[in-house]
């Protein structure tokens, strides 16, 4: 019985809490191998870059970085983060809205659009963390059938049809959970729909600059038409580091005030001391140069442990090959259930993160999702013995 | 018209900018002196020991700080503040969700409880961005008829009757906006209709450290039984510096849990660098003495304050001496309309809030904000002769 006198929302009846949280709390274990989380290689860090950056910050501005800002976020930030977005898209200062990560934005996109029982349209299987988010702003979440190319452009125009949703949520590049990516001519055949049926896109693209393999896709954002009814999400956390909260937000028009004005009501602004260390990171280091020590680092990871899969899976199992970003997609088939075997895999010293969770309809149970970039290839090569381990392979 | 494909959500047709924001984009400008904002002076704040704190953190530590890290908090941070808060209050690490800013602890608290449609009780007048952040979860606030030592306890018994709120939200330590502090009697009498209704307090404490005279009154949840049934917030931004963004909840039992799951979906984690160098300045730095340096300045201009304007105020008019915190609160009387005024006093290089605001019905429209921390006593002196020109008084 609850004998507390807090009676909780009814929209915490049916958020729980993150299963990869959840998860991530039992594998701090030193003697466990994780694959479960998106936590970047912290040896990859720029760490004397961001000491030197705080340091320039707090020796020379601590006054302002003390202190108080406005909500949209530092004018120096916004100009170099638009400078970077303009390599895809032109963008102003005034069109960036800065957050406290992209969980942030994801949160205020949902909170901006969504009222209770509206719908939005998110990929199958689609990241959780946004589902968990747009649910607390009282989403109804909809599934459209995807392939390994993203979602299917007839099941979306018929789900824009049928449920009229608020915003489609898409992750183009190198998604989370499965690794894929969309293709330029699904994007421009997406596009098309979005426009010709007026739907909004909360285009999340956290990943993209992880580029190991092939060329760059331009965002969805970039196709004509599509700027200003798009949303566009990017983060600091993959390319820079996660600890310092930042993300931002890239909008035209009414949606970038509405925007502000949650962002007031979450938080007044992002730390200012994290917002100007970054900017004096972005204004005074190579980003480039790092994001390409870290790709070089992930691709050899990435291979050890498709490699790694493909030597060991059984016969029917899938595992794809992701040009980029965090994340590959196992899928297991029959009637394996990930979920089930977990415990077996933390008890051999490895951990995944089920496949189930992504799912906001149907879940396929023999699914999970395995993050090739926090450890090294040897580290992966005894993950992996574990795994197979645990699973009888 | 509007043209955008974007549909915003209810919550934004109601909930609006708040005026205080508003009015600090416009005294941005060097030539006005501003009265208005909370904005605690730059040149109090502890510069040093901040860049020695992100200095030690950045080099001793970079890999952690800038790493994702747990939702609650870290846990050095939270013992640190548990063993504080344990003057007051016995308190376990356990038992404090860090936030990003005590904006972000309202907020949390907000969706925690409030289903759309439920009445939140609060203070007349009130903090206004708390109005705001309850707002957008879906509450109706309704205001508790006050008096110079905060709500009236048979008011406050009524419209518990009347209304069964959700919680009953206070700041009884020199409130955001009057100053006015609840004596230990009237906070005795509160508890004791909260107890016997059960009804959940929200109490909000950011400035209950900045006490100028007299003797401090322990927190509403400190009173027997009270703890269980009450989430007490606190901040850095008045006593360290607001640029960290780092608040904390105190609370007990399922209300934890249901904060920590709002927080994983609002941002994940505060930023990790910034609660470390938090944790590492209340360690090897000493925030009593900081304290005591910031509350001597500020009694001085208090006192500027407010014998300068009891010098100038029209009969009839009336103002506060608070005891601490911040601000103090002018009422005209009469027909005064201070919304009306604000454009003469910004045209004569002064600026404040308006009261009205500040009030979640029935506004005194003769009332007036002012912030005294912010300027010294001579530029205090020059800012009320241009509001008394200004005024014509």
């Amino acid at each position: 019985m609850n004998t507390s006198s807090f009676r909780l929302a009814n929209r915490f009846v049916d958020v729980k809490s993150s299963p990869v949280r959840d998860i991530l709390a039992v594998v701090g274990r030193e003697d466990i191998i994780s694959f479960a989380g998106g936590i970047p290689d912290a040896e990859l860090f720029e760490a004397a870059d961001f000491a030197a950056a705080f340091d320039a910050v707090l020796s020379q501005q601590a006054a302002r970085a003390l202190q108080y800002a406005t909500t949209q976020g530092e004018p120096e930030l916004r100009e170099l983060l638009a400078a970077r977005l303009s390599r895809q898209l032109p963008t102003t200062a005034d069109q960036i809205q800065v957050t406290s990560g992209s969980q942030e934005g994801l949160f205020l996109a949902g909170m901006a659009l969504v009222d209770p029982g509206d719908v939005v349209l998110v990929e199958q299987p689609t990241y959780l963390a946004a589902v968990q988010a747009f649910s607390l702003a009282g989403a109804r979440l909809v599934s459209v059938p995807s392939d390994d190319h993203g979602v299917l452009p007839e099941a979306l125009a018929a789900a824009i049809a049928e449920h009229a949703p608020k915003f489609v949520y898409l992750v183009p590049n190198f998604q989370n959970p499965t690794g894929r990516t969309m293709p330029a001519s699904r994007r421009e055949q997406v596009a098309d729909i979005l426009l010709r049926t007026r739907t909004p896109l909360l285009e999340d693209d956290p990943y993209g600059a992880l580029r190991f393999d092939g060329e760059p896709v331009p965002p969805i954002a970039s196709l004509p038409g599509m700027a200003a009814q798009t949303v566009l999400q990017n983060s600091a956390s993959k390319i820079m580091a996660p600890g310092v909260r930042i993300g931002w937000l890239r909008a035209e028009g009414d949606i970038l005030r509405a925007l502000e004005i949650g962002k007031q009501a979450v938080g007044l602004q992002s730390a200012v001391t994290d917002q100007l260390a970054v900017a004096h990171y972005l204004a005074n280091c190579d980003l480039d140069a790092h994001i390409a020590r870290v790709t070089s680092a992930y691709r050899v990871r990435r291979d050890a442990m498709v490699d790694g899969l493909r030597a060991v899976l059984p016969a029917g199992a899938e595992v794809n090959r992701p040009e980029g970003g965090m994340f590959l997609w196992v899928r297991l088939g029959g009637a394996v259930d990930t979920a089930e075997a977990l415990p077996r895999a933390l008890a051999a010293g490895v951990a995944y993160v089920p496949g189930w969770p992504f799912y906001a309809a149907e879940p396929d149970h023999s699914t999970m999702r395995l993050s090739y970039v926090t450890n090294t290839p040897e580290v992966i090569a005894e993950g992996l013995a574990r795994l197979a381990r645990a699973f009888g392979w």
